[in-house]
């Protein structure tokens, strides 16, 4: 059983499979309005709510910030490479060791919010998915396609002969990102934060891209910069 | 006299001002070469430094992630939107009551990496600018033009007066930001977590637009969209 947190991420558990929650838990209070229309919503949709006390949420959710909901959700499902079905619009996040929960979690929510067909990430030195990544993703966790994989270079090999173009972001590219051909299926690739891409990962990419940068610092955020590659790819397609 | 804790702030405040440093404080550890190499990099800079054991440093820092490294910097200097010098480049990123000091910080960031002249925010009901926000910017608080006003609106009259296309991002927009032009001066401005902007701000905006979704989320953080309303300006004007 997997404990969801919080209202924004309890409303997401909701959206995105409301019968297979075990219950919603929110705190019986007075003069809250946000907990009643979250009950509510959740009944709606045919989950099995409960009222309960504070405590019961402050122990259930064991220090993380919960807002007075919470929700028991089945584990997440990750997927395996292979069932993951591609087609001529396909947009893959890639993330090669990237090591911050946060970001991880921000990336999950800009990928699902533009309609990234999955993320892929190595099982070894990357960030777990724990409850900080699920609460950073605002929710999005419960939509997003995850895939963790064994080794990164040769899940990149098996995009590529599925026909996807590997672009890996990296500051030292030749290429601004738009002026790489992002309209057939594409995975994007992003290093970890303040080292980039592995030297193995760098010689997997089709082809290497930068984002145009303009000041004194050297480089962006690891998930400003997926988002950004995210937006630019739905841009071109627009 | 204003705390910089970790190696990347501290890195960033050295490079930005050394001269105007009271002191870096560096933990006296064995085989510790970033410590090394940040001192090393302050002295070559011309900044004092000074050599400190870690509980000298846990107590300055008040609970603050320092990393063995801390400086002693002088308050941030605020700007007067009067005295910005604005020209045909002008790229202004106005905040209209952010309440996250984490996104305060990653979009001082980004703005400071793409280039931004200035941040813009008014000073009621917004996230301060409090050592979390300096933290997430790693470092880029040193490099940025902070612009904290009275009024907004009056703040985006005064820029619409000088010449700049006020541009609001807003999720119900007509337009898709690729569809306005970006290549004269142009300040963005984006509304806060959830809310997204005020009406009057709206009614302030020479034009709103949106930025492309195709997910089942209805929004992207508001760090994650100024960062992409940031590179589609320098994209528009490479």
């Amino acid at each position: 059983m997997r404990i969801v947190c919080g209202l924004q991420p309890v409303r997401e558990a909701i959206r995105a499979h409301a019968a297979s929650l075990d219950r919603v838990l929110v705190e019986a209070a007075k003069d809250a309005p946000q907990l009643e229309a979250l009950a509510r919503y959740a009944t709606d949709q045919g989950a099995k709510v409960e009222r309960v006390t504070r405590g019961d949420l402050d122990r259930l959710s064991k220090g993380a910030r919960h807002q007075g909901a919470l929700a028991l959700a089945p584990e997440l499902r990750l997927q395996e490479l292979a069932d993951l079905t591609l087609d001529e619009k396909s947009l893959i996040v890639v993330l090669d060791e990237l090591q911050d929960p946060q970001n991880f979690g921000a990336i999950i929510r800009s990928a699902v919010a533009m309609g990234a067909t999955a993320i892929v990430w190595p099982e070894h030195r990357s960030a777990p998915l724990t409850p900080a990544t699920f609460r950073a993703s605002a929710g999005a966790v419960e939509h997003a396609t995850l895939c963790r994989v064994g080794a990164l270079s040769s899940a990149l090999a098996t995009l590529s002969a599925a026909g996807l173009t590997i672009v890996g972001l990296d500051m030292g590219a030749d290429k601004t990102l738009d002026q790489i051909d992002l309209s057939g299926p594409v995975a994007l690739v992003v290093g970890a934060e303040g080292k980039g891409l592995r030297k193995p990962i760098k010689a997997s990419c089709t082809t290497l891209a930068r984002l145009p940068m303009a000041g004194p610092l050297g480089s962006l955020n690891a998930s400003v910069a997926t988002a950004i590659g995210l937006y630019e790819t739905l841009r071109q397609r627009a």
